[in-house]
């Protein structure tokens, strides 16, 4: 069963699709939905980078939010998209001057797309600016910082979910409700794979604005989809990191991460990534009746195959989720939004974000590593 | 390129193939391809479960080998195969009176199939006897009894083949020549997977047969693929082992177990099995050019995709080998009679299999469990 996010909102609104999604959320669509005449949930966008344009389209695509400002250290490249977007220049933020946000009544909420290491401060800064926060995945560059991020949003009485687009994706919902409804039987085994090349210069290479390597920007794909998919807590890592390519690429962060994980069930979890090889992202559950596999961990065109033993037969699933990017991004802003309006807590809240921080910093020291501290 | 048996063999005989297989395998094969009035190479076939019917039917299908002898002990079953495959009831021993094929010239060689923990006495006993002995993976139970074996087919002075079929494999040859030839650029890392439900009241699952649960049975092909396809010996390893079904089925071996290992070049790989869930065997190589991956290690249905930059532009491959079963059991056969002939090492000699039975141990050894010792 797939629905678009009209026919959804709707399902959520009239209260039927309560055992389909998670109560909160169906409530919280629901009002929105229900209520066309409220003012849409303004943001304001903290760095213009590619992930901005994916959330900014997004925005545009939801009758729910729109874009009311902007903070970047452009300011030319910032006025083309306030142009671009309805938004006054008036409503145009330096980071130096950002915290004046304050006063500007239009900007209900933040959206953090800076690199890693960069989203504690402004996510702390926006929380004492009174707005609510939307932060890019990964939370931050350590355990310390995300946890400083969660006080500082509760201390303001704010809001803070952290981007994980896909909690809120059709496929991924699809596969979370066919795994844990047991159509693959009792699971024993996931793997999950998500890497690809990066390019000398990109910022996700310098470990001071990045925090680590592939894990930090892919591998959560990977550490994350266990997690839902199990809807169990970790218990046990361990892993490696390596950096094959002296190309002078790796000088700053390592090239390869690779860890097995046990859950408390006794499902165990393998997960390889990297910025040296294309690795297109891709998760598949091995249980007692079968198989289901999802391809892809991208903005769109996710994939989700399984054969397994049904009731009346063998199953075999084929189905490409035709949604266009920035659908995912317009599913998730909308949660956002919703919870905004309504004060209830998203579904990955700052907590969420801390626990794959942790996660990782136990991934990271299993493989010798210090990170993330 | 691919090439059917004979084809193969004429060319081995030419000399041709020198590039695309070990030289040594090819000479071997010219030698026996070369002299088709040489007498056959004549196996006893020791066990005549499922794996010995493949074999056997292999064996039927090759032109440089014969059985000439059983041992079983069900005497009616064996007397049964015997008259399909054209056995003198002579030729017919039980466990206990094997010791005499020593005196029958027309065994050259056995075939060791049974349950693993009697690997080792077999092998040995057959050494003494004067046979050359192909013995099924994994190799043993123990580091220890590989050894033993090594040593008695070294003092007796008769060649020690572990069955490794997958070397013999077109698919699986060319997957290492392709990959080993850089077509996907620089490999960071490799996946691999491979399990099934077993059922219970196997000896598969009984630790006293068999050692210990998946990972010697369906996993050791997941370790033994990362090293044909990185050509290195892993220098690293974690694991976990976990069982989760309390239905009886694993009160004796794990029902999970999987692992990460780090090769010396920075190559990283992840691999899992079981034996409560399906879980067809795969692995997929993930290069800085692209990935491959094949699909299956099974006795037949090999099929190789791929997808990479080539120099000439992106490149995809989807070859599915349509060679059946037994075929792959008439290479590796051919293979080893080819060694008997020449007296050269076969490619998987005891070496091989000790060497996983030391990585099984290492993986065991990493997730808490003693065993293999």
């Amino acid at each position: 069963m797939r629905l678009s996010r009209r026919e959804f909102s709707r399902l959520a609104a009239l209260g039927v699709a309560a055992g389909m999604v998670p109560e909160g959320m169906a409530r919280g669509l629901a009002q929105v939905a229900g209520s066309s005449q409220q003012p849409k949930v303004g943001y304001c966008v903290i760095g213009l980078g590619r992930i901005a344009d994916h959330f900014m389209r997004g925005v545009k695509g939801s009758s729910t939010s729109t874009i009311t400002g902007l903070v970047s250290g452009h300011r030319e490249k910032a006025e083309r998209i306030a142009a671009q977007y309805g938004v006054p220049k008036s409503s145009i933020y330096s980071y130096e001057e950002m915290d004046r946000m304050r006063e500007n009544k239009a900007i209900d909420a933040v959206y953090v797309a800076l690199p890693n290491s960069m989203h504690a401060e402004y996510t702390i800064r926006s929380a004492k600016a009174g707005k609510h926060v939307l932060c890019e995945k990964p939370m931050s560059t350590s355990v310390k910082d995300a946890k400083a991020m969660i006080a500082a949003c509760d201390a303001a009485k704010v809001l803070l979910m952290i981007a994980y687009r896909l909690h809120y994706e059709p496929t991924t919902r699809r596969a979370i409700k066919l795994v844990q409804g047991g159509v693959v039987g009792q699971v024993q085994s996931i793997v999950s794979a998500n890497g690809f090349n990066e390019r000398a210069g990109e910022w996700r290479l310098d470990k001071k604005l990045a925090g680590g390597g592939p894990l930090m920007d892919v591998g959560i794909y990977c550490l994350n989809a266990m997690r839902y998919l199990t809807g169990e807590e970790p218990a046990k890592f361990t892993g490696y990191v390596s950096t094959i390519d002296k190309d002078g690429r790796f000088d700053s962060v390592e090239e390869n991460t690779s860890w097995t994980m046990q859950f408390p069930s006794g499902i165990e979890a393998t997960c390889t990534t990297t910025y040296g090889a294309q690795m297109p992202g891709v998760y598949k559950v091995f249980g007692s009746k079968g198989w289901l596999e999802v391809d892809n961990f991208g903005y769109d065109g996710l994939r989700l195959t399984a054969e397994y033993r049904g009731d009346a037969g063998p199953v075999k699933l084929d189905e490409l989720n035709t949604e266009k990017d920035p659908e995912q991004f317009v599913r998730q802003v909308d949660h956002f939004s919703g919870c905004v309006r309504t004060g209830r807590t998203p579904d990955t809240a700052g907590e969420e974000g801390l626990r794959d921080m942790e996660y990782m910093q136990d991934i990271y020291r299993s493989a010798g590593v210090v990170a993330l501290v």
